[in-house]
């Protein structure tokens, strides 16, 4: 059973998770950030160490080493610890879309990624946010499967192919339905209008796909085949090429 | 005072209002559908007529005609009204990309634009549902906004410029954002994995936004120019042209 970890990382990942952790029950013991200041404060929430000496990490009796940093500085940390560590400590990464293999140097590895996108200030329910695990050995994956259920009622099995789908589909329904708010938020901002307005409607759109497949949900213009509103609201788009051309895309993508 | 309103139509939008309308101590008198089955059907509910005839349509102390059918049909409905109406009654549509102007052969006319996505077995809450009105009398316009309040806190006195960049911004958060939900579910059910996993991801982004701009709550490998991400996604798109495609309009829309 795990009760001690260490995490590598003072970003927003490594910020909710530990605290989820510590907040379960289990024994956050060291925090490392290049920048000590970062890991100190987080370290601070959590009764643990704040370092920012790869040195200093302590793997005596450490059930886990959690790797949440940027995915590109993955591989760097995962070369460095392969020459630090002097135990077979569990080390996993946090990532949707970066590879098991990139910690293929480590005795024991696997993958804890929260299916979810953290922002400063904002409390998740961790219950609810889908943890993909994944190990090559049956032991240390039925570890990462307790340590997950410890805070969440959705821990899942994934094959890496499994978990790049789930990535690259978590992209299009975060990051690029974000962009489609910024997108009205800046159409309402040319006309004074607050954006506000558009919250309800966001919200429903939002609500109604429980239990419904979208393409059922679907209306509006593009569906019905109103030509003359498609028209006009390309007409509206003049000034905004990038924003036609997505509007563009979109109607024909809806429409066939 | 607008006591007695009659509905031409008997799909969402006039079902929604003319519940929510008849729930707020509103008379509903009559519903006309070309299907006498769906306006009979509708009308039960409201304690109305349901009317397949224009000739049966009353104006008599008549305050209020809604037109809540789909834009297309909506210069046809007004041109046959102008025939028929035997009193100064007002009349308004409820769309939100069709001009004022194809109401203008009718004596009193006006807009009543709820700003929400109406979907069959869903309740939404009205109150917080922006009502967008216009009317070129102050005094129709006066009667609109007392209607509006009637049902909603949030009612909004708009030009149809106004009105028209409210739609185009409606389209983009709930048609297109629906869409990419669609996408997602797509590319999860390709490799069998349930749409449910990305629940708390879509509830989520579309809860940070409350109360700040969509720009600053952005995240994902766009923004942080993860370039190795961004193409083994566009890697994993390959048989998948239009959403490769949204890919990268998004990809560069969000890095710009």
């Amino acid at each position: 059973m795990i009760q001690s970890i260490s995490i590598v990382g003072a970003g927003k990942v490594a910020t909710h998770l530990s605290k989820r952790l510590r907040a379960s029950g289990l024994n956050i013991r060291q925090i490392y950030s290049r920048q000590l200041e970062d890991a100190q404060e987080l370290a601070a929430t959590l009764n643990a160490e704040g370092i920012n000496q790869w040195k200093d990490l302590q793997f005596s009796e450490l059930d886990l080493l959690i790797i949440a940093v940027n995915d590109q500085a993955i591989p760097e940390v995962a070369q460095i610890l392969s020459t630090l560590l002097s135990h077979s400590t569990l080390v996993v990464h946090t990532s949707g879309s970066s590879p098991l293999s990139w910690l293929n140097a480590l005795p024991r590895c696997g993958i804890f990624y929260p299916l979810q996108s953290f922002s400063p200030g904002r409390e998740p329910d961790f219950q609810q946010i889908p943890i993909c695990v994944e190990a090559p050995a049956q032991s240390d994956q039925n570890l990462l499967i307790e340590l997950g259920q410890r805070i969440s009622q959705k821990v899942q099995v994934t094959s890496e192919a499994d978990r790049r789908s789930l990535h690259l589909a978590a992209v299009f329904v975060n990051n690029f339905v974000n962009h489609l708010y910024q997108i009205a938020a800046e159409i309402l901002a040319e006309r004074h209008l607050p954006f506000d307005l558009l919250l309800p409607l966001i919200q429903e759109t939002a609500a109604k796909i429980q239990g419904h497949n979208p393409a059922e949900m679907q209306t509006g213009p593009a569906l019905r085949g109103d030509r003359a509103t498609i028209e006009r609201h390309l007409d509206m788009l003049e000034d905004h090429p990038e924003w036609r051309e997505l509007y563009g895309v979109f109607t024909a993508l809806i429409r066939s």
